[in-house]
């Protein structure tokens, strides 16, 4: 059976009687095997001490057979509905508070804990529970590394292929498919190709009708997913040509990356890589452009902890992996941001990333 | 601004202030643009009358501005954190009962919502919410069955090229590399590839060790999104050889998913379409392999109503569009599925999905 002591500690640690896991990224850690939920409620509940439970679907046994798991199932069938599989649960293992990743765990599950234990305490305990797969592994960095290099190569391809005239969706679609080309097992999010005025949304979506002009900037935020680790990486090229506001925003950005990853290492704090990379931005002249925080933390997930804000006194440790993506977006103008995966290390940081930096004027 | 009439009109026969939307397929439908959620709650309210509010992050706003919206945007920005934004929501719209799609929200926005408003009581109204997209329009049948023209384009590529020896993995790379290469704008759900043993579970992953074998079943469920709607198609192909048994259970399956499209018209209820597929199958000697109910609604999400189930007494109406999907499954020896997508019209249905369905034997 998986080692599960971890999560009875964090049970222990918050004063709660149980862990709940619903499928996602740490049930898979925890289970290491991916589950689909979809309308069916699905939890594996880990108490203080002694064996777990888990809630099941009647169609998902032949896939749960190939967890080791320690405690009874309750199952249930779609004709007959969950709520006598969460009166067993109830009964079974009676609770008075249960720890629950609140990010990922839906309402229809949690009003089907609350039917069935009606003075149940909910407790949103992302944080802690999440907060066990922050130290990254040697396999998850190998997997992290492996999803990065797909992305890299794939960022090549289509670069060599951008012109002038083509549309943000057409970049975009190329984009997807060089992804899986070069060996992805699933993007690690609806990918972003902004041009233009578009790119100064920090979540545009690619649009079917602009057609790529000389001058634009281009910004590509996207990665491959591999052995169930994410890569998040942005790079902005210009296409054609450069305006010399451009040139001196991406210069802009560019210093405040660099900034943060020269003063990285164990034992900064979440805050002081914030508070450089964006004091960089600040002391320039495109301060009113300032709209998103340096980073997240990257892995299973692709914004997980630590999140890299001022506020935040989280200390960095060694095997932390986070986004380094400073941006500057005027709306209605252009946006630039550049992002690197780096790697806290006792010393120093690593960038996973290594997709060259320098402005980059494609497509001519 | 977007017709809200009918959410609005939700909430009055549910007898509750308003309703909240949070991004996800209720979302784009009714305000017509995407938005990523991930850790920043993110949420539209509709009262049953007056103006609508709104709850952006920060840096959503330059997108948000390309949404129609009628009443107050409360934004907020990662370093501040939002429990002010649901405060002010709470001052400016009192609310005492609020409905939300339970199975699109997550716990850790009820729990905002309850700490800036502890009366405030949450209904789950996915069914009433989600209901208003369970007649399709011309336009979203369209893009449904782009989708799934794609998706057979790719089955019709990926089947031609199956050997024995071949991994289950590396079928599946190339079924979602030939989704993108044929037009999909994303995948509607990770693909299954199942062979032998594997294909007896309903929701199996792609084995990266498991190489297929002559004789075996082999079990593509998987679907295309276009213009924001999803395919989901299964065909069960045999490899190099089938068994009598294999046959058998083939003709089994097939003649159950023909009898429910022979009797699918305006009028019947979801429980008669599953009582006839279902039927088929408890009336075979393989009555003991049944693990799955008949189907479920498609669209904007691969899983919606109606749910295709006895006991669901719904009436199937005109302009719904469910998936046929009767399988078998043997758990240690094989599965077979054949799935198709269904749209209902006055006097009968028209399948969307045109892949044969006689049995294929393909590799050799």
């Amino acid at each position: 059976m998986s080692d599960l002591s971890e999560y009875r500690q964090v049970a222990r640690d918050l004063n709660v009687d149980a862990i709940a896991l619903v499928p996602g990224p740490n049930f898979i850690r925890a289970f290491r095997k991916p589950f689909m939920s979809h309308e069916r409620p699905f939890l594996a509940v880990i108490p203080v001490s002694g064996p777990c439970a888990a809630i099941v679907p009647n169609l998902e046994l032949g896939s749960w057979a190939l967890v080791d798991f320690d405690g009874p199932v309750f199952d249930w069938r779609d004709q007959t509905g969950y709520d006598e599989a969460f009166a067993a649960l109830g009964a079974h293992m009676p609770l008075t508070s249960l720890a629950v990743e609140g990010q990922v765990m839906r309402v229809f599950v949690h009003h089907a804990l609350k039917k069935a234990m009606p003075e149940l305490k909910i407790v949103d305990a992302e944080k802690e529970i999440s907060g066990l797969r922050i130290i990254k592994t040697e396999e998850d960095i190998a997997a992290m590394q492996a999803a990065i290099d797909i992305s890299e190569r794939a960022l090549t391809r289509v670069l060599e292929g951008v012109r002038i005239g083509q549309t943000e969706k057409e970049v975009e679609q190329a984009l997807i498919q060089a992804l899986f080309a070069e060996g992805a097992e699933d993007q690690a999010f609806a990918p972003i190709v902004a041009a233009g005025d578009n790119s100064a949304r920090p979540h545009a979506k690619a649009r079917p009708d602009y057609k790529i002009q000389s001058g634009d900037a281009l910004l590509f935020d996207f990665g491959a997913r591999k052995h169930g680790f994410a890569a998040d990486i942005t790079r902005t090229v210009f296409v054609g040509d450069v305006s010399d506001e451009g040139r001196d925003v991406y210069d802009t950005v560019l210093r405040a990356n660099k900034a943060g990853l020269a003063m990285t290492r164990d034992g900064v704090t979440a805050h002081d890589i914030d508070d450089t990379v964006i004091g960089v931005l600040e002391a320039s002249p495109y301060a009113d452009r300032i709209r998103t925080k340096t980073g997240h933390g990257l892995g299973r997930d692709v914004h997980e902890a630590p999140y890299i804000m001022r506020g935040n006194h989280q200390v960095m440790r060694a095997g932390m992996v986070y986004t380094n993506e400073p941006g500057l977006y005027e709306i209605g103008n252009f946006g630039v941001r550049i992002e690197d995966d780096v790697l806290v290390t006792e010393t120093g940081c690593i960038s996973l990333t290594s997709f060259p930096k320098d402005l980059m004027i494609v497509g001519r």
